[in-house]
C-alpha cells in the first residue's frame, strides 16, 4: 500500500507531540502518505493512550482510548527516553534524517534535549521544524500551559455558547485543539512546498491560542469595530428568526428560513394558517416578534416527527437539519457514503474511524498502519534509518529507548 | 510587499467561494502569498458583505460586515455574471490562467457554466480544482445545501454541547465553517505540493460534513467501540472533578485538576483548609463527590476576583483560565503579543483583524491588501492575465462583467 501514489510519499515526519493537536496533524500528514514516526516516553507512551476514559472503561477498549485510537493510524511507535543522553543522541541522529519535526513540549525543552532547531539544522539544514503551544511563542502568556477547555474559556469562545442569561457551558468537542491541528497540517504543507521549490527550511508554528483566535475571528473584528460584545442565546441567533432548534414530537430540528420567501414556504410546508399571519411576514417582523414566533412555530413542530419536519421542509429548500445524538451521526449514512468511516483492524479488534478531513482524488488517502502499539516499530524505524547493530545494541544498553525495552531485549 | 519572499509567491487563485468557509480558506492562501482573484456577481457581491448584520449595523459599519472584513484580506475582486455566455467565456478564459480554482457552488453548477474541472483541465491540465459542499459529492444528501448550525444539528454537535437535562445550545461561532477553511487549505496546499513534484493537477474537496465528523472523530470512534453516546455537562467533564468554570467574584475561571497533587496544590493555593477533606482526596472521591466538591469550591472562588485566582492558582501550575467575554479576549495582550493582531486601512477605516492562524518564520505573512471593494481589480486583473483592451470591451459590452459595470464604463 506504501507503493500507491500519494501526496507526501516519501517524507519522514518525526512526531514528538502528544495527546490531541498534535498527532490529529500528524495522522494528516499520514493519511496523505508521510512516514511518520511517532516518539513516545517509554513505559507511558503518548497520554492520549488512556486519557479520556476511565480505568473500567480503558480495560473495556482493551488498554488503548477511542481517542488515541481516532488520532494515530497511519504512524509508526518508537521509543525514546529524552531524560538520557543515549535517547537524546539517537532523538538527534533521527531528526537529522527527517523532513519535518513536530512537538508540543514547554518552550525550551527541545533545545535542552539537544534537539532544538538549530542542533537539528545543523546536520540537516532543510529540516521543518514545528512547534505547537498554548499561548505562542512570545508575550506575557507565552510560558503558560492550558488546554482546549482554558483557550475557549480565554478566548471568549464560552462566552458565546450557552442560554441567555444563564452559565456558560463548553463546546462539547476539543474544538480549538483539533482546528489547531489543521492549523499546524497547513503550516507544515506550505513550508513544504516552499522548501520543495527553494530548498530552505523554517521554524512553523501554531497555538491554541492561534487557533481560538481563528475560530473567533469575525467576533473580535466586529468588537473592534464598535465595541459590540455578543452574548449567547440558545441555538438562536440575533440575525433572523427562525434560526435555532425547534422540538419535534421524538427530538428536534433547526430551522432557519432568513428571508420572505423562505418562510412562506416554511408556512405552506408545515400547512398551520395561524403562521401565516401578517406579524410573522417581514423579518423585522420576525424579529419583533421572536418569542410569540418561536412558541407558535414550536407548537407546531411539536406535533410531528423530526423525520416528517425534514422532509416536509427540505422538500420546499427550507434549511433544516435534524439534531442527531452523537450515535445517530456516526451511523448516519451518509458520511460513510462519502468515504468518511475507516474500518481497519487494530491487535485483532474491528476499529471504526472517521477519515481524512478531505479528499484529494488524485492521490487518495488509504490506512496502511493501524494505530501502532507503544515502542512497536523501534527496531524497524532505526534499522531502515541507517544505525547498525551494534549502534542499537549500545544505545539500548545505554537506556535510549527506556528501561522497559533495556529489560525487554536482555 | 508582494516581492518579499513568502511561500505562494506567484501562485494564482481563482475563488468563486462565498460567505464563509472559502473565503476563511483563500485569505489564508493569499496571507501566503498567493494571489487570490475573488470572483463576486455584479452588483450583489458576495453575501458575506451583508452577512451577520442587521441593516442598521450595516450602516453603521460602512456598507460591510465585520466578518467579510475578517475574512477577505489579501485578495482582489473581479465581478463576473457567470449568467452570460460573456461572463462564462471570461471565466474560462481567467481559470486556464490559474493554478487553484475553488468553489463552492452546488454540485454540478461549475460543470453547467462550462467551468468544470474537464473544461478548465483541457487547457490547463496541471490545475487544482477543489470543491467545498455541505454534504459532500455522493450519497442520498449530497444535494441538499446546509450551513455551520445544521451541520452543528447533524454532526451530534449541538447533542454534547449544553447543559445537563436542558435544552442543546450551539457552538457560539461557525466552527464547522472555519474548521472547513483549514481543511480546503490543507488540501489545497497538499495537491500544490504533489504538483510541484509531478507536474500532476487533482480535484480535491471537503465538505461541512467532513470538517463536523472530523471534530467530533473521537467520539463518534468511542461510539462505535462499545455504544458510548456522551450527552453534555455544561463546562464539566466526565473525567475528572475539578474540570469546569468556578465563579469568581467578578466573572468566572476553568479550574482544572485532574491529579492528586494538583488538587493538593490547589487547595493549598487557595488556603480553604475544608477542601483538604479525605473524600476530595483521590481522583475517585472527587468524581464520586462532585456535586459536594463543586459547592464547596464554588464557595472559596466566589470570594475572589478572576485575577487573584488565576494568580493564585497559576503560580502552582493548576490549569486555571479566566472566562473572558469577546472584547476581553481580542485586546487580551497576550494575542497581540504574538502577532495575532493585524491593523490596516480599508476605504480610509482603520481595521483591526485576527492574523493568519499559523506563522512561518521563514517566509513570514503580510497584508499586502485590504478587504477590496465589489469589482475593484476587474480591469487589473484582466489586463495583466493578457486580456487585449479591445477584448475587454467586447466582454463588457456582452454583460461579462454585469450590467452595473458595463453601465459605468458607457
Amino acid at each position: 500500500m506504501r507503493d500507491q501514489k500519494k501526496a507526501l510519499k516519501g517524507i519522514k515526519v518525526l512526531d514528538f507531540s502528544r495527546i490531541f493537536a498534535g498527532p490529529a496533524a500528524t495522522q494528516v500528514l499520514g493519511d496523505l502518505g508521510a512516514d511518520v514516526i511517532k516518539v513516545e516516553e517509554p513505559a507511558r507512551g503518548d497520554e492520549a493512550r488512556y486519557l479520556g476514559v476511565t480505568d473500567a472503561e480503558l480495560q473495556k477498549f482493551g488498554g488503548v482510548s477511542p481517542s488515541f485510537l481516532a488520532l494515530n493510524r497511519n504512524k509508526r511507535s518508537i521509543t525514546l527516553d529524552l531524560g538520557s543522553p543515549a535517547g537524546r543522541k539517537a532523538a538527534l541522529a533521527i531528526a537529522a534524517k527527517c523532513d519535518v519535526v513536530v512537538h508540543n513540549f514547554r518552550l525550551g525543552a527541545m533545545e535542552k534535549f539537544g534537539i532544538g532547531y538549530e542542533h537539528i539544522k545543523a546536520l540537516n539544514p532543510g529540516v521543518i521544524f514545528c512547534e505547537f503551544t498554548s499561548y505562542g511563542k512570545q508575550g506575557p502568556m507565552s510560558h503558560i500551559g492550558a488546554n482546549d477547555l482554558g483557550l475557549q474559556a480565554h478566548s471568549g469562545l464560552l462566552s458565546v455558547t450557552g442560554e441567555p442569561n444563564r452559565p456558560p457551558v463548553r463546546v462539547g468537542t476539543a474544538a480549538i485543539d483539533l482546528h489547531g491541528s489543521l492549523a499546524l497540517v497547513s503550516a507544515i504543507l506550505a513550508a513544504l512546498f516552499h522548501r520543495e521549490r527553494t530548498g530552505e527550511g523554517q521554524i512553523v508554528e501554531t497555538s491554541l491560542l492561534m487557533s481560538s483566535a481563528h475560530l473567533l475571528s469575525y467576533f473580535y473584528t466586529e468588537y473592534w469595530m464598535d465595541g459590540t460584545v455578543r452574548k449567547p442565546m440558545g441555538t438562536a441567533n440575533h440575525l433572523s428568526v427562525p434560526n435555532q432548534v425547534f422540538p419535534s414530537s421524538d427530538g428536534g430540528v433547526v430551522i432557519i428560513a432568513p428571508n420572505d420567501e423562505m418562510w412562506q414556504r416554511c408556512v405552506k410546508a408545515l400547512g398551520e394558517p395561524s403562521l401565516g399571519r401578517a406579524e410573522f411576514a417581514t423579518v423585522l417582523g420576525r424579529l419583533d416578534n421572536r418569542a410569540m414566533l418561536v412558541e407558535a412555530l414550536s407548537a407546531v413542530t411539536r406535533t410531528m416527527t423530526s423525520r416528517e419536519l425534514v422532509e416536509r421542509l427540505g422538500a420546499v429548500k427550507v434549511n433544516v437539519s435534524k439534531v442527531n445524538t452523537v450515535g445517530e451521526a456516526a451511523d448516519d449514512p451518509q458520511l460513510a457514503a462519502i468515504g468518511g468511516v475507516l474500518e481497519f483492524e487494530q491487535d485483532g479488534r474491528p476499529i471504526k474511524a472517521v477519515a481524512n478531513p478531505f479528499n484529494l482524488f488524485g492521490t487518495p488517502a488509504a490506512v496502511d498502519l493501524p494505530p501502532p502499539d507503544l515502542g512497536a516499530h523501534t527496531d524497524e524505524v532505526l534499522r531502515e534509518l541507517g544505525f547498525a547493530d551494534a549502534e542499537m545494541t549500545a544505545l539500548r544498553e545505554q537506556g535510549a529507548f527506556g528501561k522497559a525495552q533495556a529489560k525487554k531485549s536482555a
